[in-house]
């Protein structure tokens, strides 16, 4: 072949955390696929032996070296073929200090082998050795990236000149455009080589921070002399603490900043073949043209279907049964529907709808319907006599007739279910699903050790409204009404039409607080970007800015066009939300759907924070409105 | 005075996160008395303002600018004195995009102001802009020392070349010595100031990670000229997440590398005044010689105490009551003793005996006495009665007789004391103090919403071992026998002698599982040093050479001199801790006592790890002896 041609593989793997033997049995298949398909080159993703997110296991030697022990093994693949592939460098006898769990990416590193034979780096190292940064040192992309430092090749390949990075970038949410980030340093090497690629681990998020070029700056783009840029991205499921991580895929060539062909963003595994002549300065593709998502929505509920699927497989292998509660309401019905998207089989889930005086035949009908249609095990009763069991304790403990009323029994209820369903759990020896919904979880509408246990959560970072959609596209994909559509409203010009409203049914006529729509937005503004603007919002209710805003209408809707209610409902969200951080704390591990953890949960601090001057003087304007 | 003559006031003050005007009363109040003491310079902590943990809120450009526009008002008070201090920077308009909470420190910098004017520092920075270090850039330095990049200052003062830098070293446990860290920052300056000052927001730990020099290497400085350095760190209550962070204080004065005066380390506020006469290269001391600790165990009682008092202050300002199980065995009852050393009154501490047929009378009765040696309110009762009606909710549900029979009846009655407790807190409006230890937590030896509840978790840092001999100490405060005796083993050659042995009293003669002293000692050496080599451990073992390690004795106590019960216990230790994992993602904030978190909780995936080859080729070995 012309030395100037290079037929190169993208090798979407999936890649599991803390097994090394089986990513490398993946690696084997997908080099076998790549030799077929004649590539010449193979490319796989970052860190794709061991994992990205292991927690404080990369400060353990022994278990960090063991992983770089597997070098050897892929590189005896590599006969006949070039494989590029991410690894984790060995830990110094001398050991480690790593500032962050972060810091893994400080021993994420890149490694090239041919017939056999390993490729050494040229390093053109202009940075102090000590800083963690092998070969060139670009810290503040790596900071950007949130890498903590990316680690450069330069390697000589088949005649032509081509830059091995790691996570030089995010990619925007459409996946559709190189991110100025990732642009900045791909174009330190414009002119200078001829092929960049980029080995990633990153975590998928319906929105990422990162911001995208606008089409003046790509058009720019078409005049620089950027090199076509080869991104290789894993699939899976990984997490840390509580935050549960879906890798979407989405390996993708760029070519002028733009994608030209990328693999599956559904969180599957793919091989894409592209094949470069650099003398023609064209590329080819094998089977381009991978179907993409119509709307973020659809691939969000396949991203929290994958993930669920995985966290069962890989931290459950045992398949044990799940039991949920079914009360009947939306966020247990459309959990439900996820776990029969994602498991093999609807005979490990078990519902069980505890019932007190205070749950409504509506809602009853709804959780046997919804069994029904799922096909899953439904067993009825009620917890009335624990409730009144609880009383007869308290009693006993010296407290008055009376001494539970109110909310005291509302919590008693809520925490009785949870003890119910934790000892069917032990009794079916298995698993509890967590039901909670973003809204609840943020403004601390739930009750610690009630509804708020189980073992993961699958619609933790899903607001009611996201919620409504999903339940539309599980009813479309199941080809029946599996969500009671009593539970969805209908909306209307200004406001919407409800049948069964979200309700705890913890008491008589009780209905949840929240103003949905609106709360839903001011939530997702707040808690998914820290960086947003409190204080922008409330000048702008001040200079009636907002009649363009998305909730215009719900703050209409919601009589908070009067200041004082506007104000009140503000600072009620702020409260609640921060007061509830305590609950958060001890909250099930969440499905990560649209913030940005940067591998981290969500972090936040038992600190009453004082408002600020600004704030104060916005607060007094409004109110004097 | 004499250019040459300096007077510094060490001013080692309480900061409270997120209350800046709270924090700038206490500055103020240290400004006054390092005036009176005739000072001509007041060195303040790190982050005096705002705050080290934040969390979240270190992205929102609201509150960070709202504490950077603090500083002004701390240059109104230098009028006639000097003043450094730390404080955050603000965030530029165009936002920032932290990789990790620890990028907080990314925004630390320092502040030196006299008679209302600043003192602007002298760059002579020859790192990138883009590297968020102003100032020198010492990367490797500021990951070493967890501060992410440290800004040294260059100021002239009083006639003086002062050298003004944050966080540039950890000290050692004893605080008695530099590490090598810090003084190799240090030396850099070496003949080239007159004097170092450290801004410091280092939380406490029994054990930092951080080696000290050694004798010969001190001695060896006496020859150098590494100027004096001052070291000024702040005491309080800072929490992120799960870790609940004490601050020592333990602000110093170093000279060769020597501490020669120290603030006091106890958790305290204090005021040091150093007189540093640069001709006649001599240094006095205002009042200098402050208590210090004479065992490591007193520092940790003290610190415990410190940091649950604040906590108890900070996050619930409005003195709730406090609920607490108590079952008469040593967790709780050391646990109720910290209460009553932390709050102001025991008024606000209600304990419970929550008893089945399966507590005995031994524990009862250390129950009573403890409350009366305390005088705490102690309300006693049973709760079979809540037992018997899971059982008949069991039935309702279609179980049979006898499906809670069991493990499912141990964890039934842990998770109804949990209830019960939430019950009785909701009714005294109150909240639940937790009682486990770090063994049964590393183990997974805990019911989850059941005896893992509470607010906040005191001893979750504290092995079973380090409980004994805090509850002498508590009772040696006392002046009397708080913990009973009967809980506490006495020490023999080859063993123990115990009278009431740990047990969750769940079911008939029930033990615990742990072999004490020895596990206590594993667990130490395995969680809080994720850099612990098992592999060196068994190693060992199968040289025999442990017969100098501080557990020859328990092993052969515990007769695991026989290899194949060495290799059971261990694996059971390794598989316990592994899979307990999804329970500590949910149990309550700890006080840090011993992880080094550097502002984390210990980090923890719920991932399957591979065995490496090197641990199966030494179990075999092990097997095989």
């Amino acid at each position: 072949m012309s030395t100037a041609e290079l037929k190169v593989a993208l090798a979407q793997m999936e890649v599991i955390a803390g097994q090394p033997e089986t990513n490398l049995a993946t690696i084997e298949s997908f080099v076998v696929r790549a030799k077929d398909a004649g590539a010449n080159l193979v490319v796989f993703p970052e860190l794709c032996l061991g994992g990205r997110y292991l927690g404080n296991r990369w400060q353990n030697a022994e278990f960090v070296n063991y992983v770089a022990s597997f070098d050897e093994r892929v590189c005896t693949l590599s006969d006949g073929i070039g494989i590029i592939f991410g690894n984790n460098v060995p830990i110094p006898a001398s050991g480690i200090d790593l500032p962050s769990p972060e810091a893994d990416a400080y021993l994420s590193d890149v490694r090239f082998c041919v017939d056999g034979e390993w490729i050494d780096p040229e390093h053109d190292c202009d940075c102090d050795d000590d800083c963690d940064c092998d070969g060139d040192c670009h810290c503040e992309d790596g900071c950007d990236c949130g890498c903590g430092g990316s680690p450069v090749y330069h390697l000589a390949l088949e005649g032509i000149d081509a830059h091995i990075a790691i996570c030089i970038g995010d990619l925007s949410g459409s996946g559709e455009l190189v991110s100025p980030t990732m642009f900045d340093i791909a174009s330190d090497f414009a002119g200078d080589c001829d092929l960049i690629v980029d080995l990633a681990a990153s975590p998928w998020v319906a929105h990422p921070l990162a911001q995208t070029l606008d089409e003046e700056q790509l058009d720019g783009l078409e005049d620089t002399a950027l090199p076509p840029i080869v991104r290789v991205n894993c699939i899976g499921m990984q997490n840390t603490d509580k935050a549960v991580l879906a890798f979407d895929g989405n390996s993708t060539i760029y070519l002028n900043g733009r994608a030209s062909a990328s693999c599956r963003d559904d969180f599957q595994e793919d091989l894409l073949i592209a094949s470069f002549d650099f003398d023609e300065d064209t590329v080819a593709f094998m089977d381009e043209g991978r179907p993409r998502y119509g709307n973020v929505d659809e691939k969000v509920l396949d991203g929290i279907v994958s993930a669920l699927r995985r966290f069962d497989a890989q931290v459950f292998p045992f398949h044990p049964n799940w039991v949920i509660g079914l009360s009947g309401g939306l966020d247990s019905s459309v959990t439900a529907a996820l776990m029969a998207l994602a498991f093999e089989s609807t005979d490990r889930i078990v519902g069980y709808n505890l019932a007190t005086r205070y749950n409504s035949d509506a809602t009853k009908m709804n959780a046997y319907e919804l069994a029904q249609a799922l096909g899953i095990r439904l067993v009825n009763g009620s917890i009335e006599g624990i409730v009144k069991a609880t009383n007869e304790v308290v009693s006993l403990y010296g407290y008055p007739e009376g001494a539970t009323d109110g909310l005291v029994l509302e919590n008693i209820q809520a925490r009785l279910r949870g003890h119910m369903l934790s000892t069917f759990a032990a009794i079916e020896g298995g698993v509890i699903m967590n039901n909670g919904n973003k809204v609840e979880a943020t403004l601390g509408y739930a009750t610690l050790y009630g509804d708020a246990v189980g073992a993961i959560s699958p619609i933790g970072d899903v607001t009611k409204v996201r919620l409504f959609n999903l339940a539309h596209l599980i009813n479309a994909r199941f080809g029946k009404t599996v969500i009671p559509l009593n539970l969805l409203p209908e909306e209307t010009a200004d406001g919407y039409n409800w049948e069964t409203m979200p309700s705890a049914e913890l008491k008589d006529a009780q209905k949840d607080p929240m103003k949905w729509f609106y709360h839903d937005w001011l939530i997702e503004s707040m808690v998914d970007n820290p960086q947003f603007s409190v204080e922008a919002f409330m000048q702008a209710y001040l200079e009636d800015k907002l009649a363009s805003s998305p909730v215009a209408k719900w703050i209409r809707f919601y009589g908070l066009d009067d200041p004082n209610a506007f104000v009140e409902d503000l600072e009620w969200v702020i409260r609640q939300t921060a007061n509830s951080v305590f609950k958060r704390i001890q909250m099930p591990p969440t499905i990560m759907v649209v913030r940005d953890t940067r591998g981290f949960e969500y972090r936040e601090n038992q600190v009453k924070f004082e408002q600020t001057a600004c704030y104060r003087e916005l607060r007094a304007a409004i109110l004097a409105m």
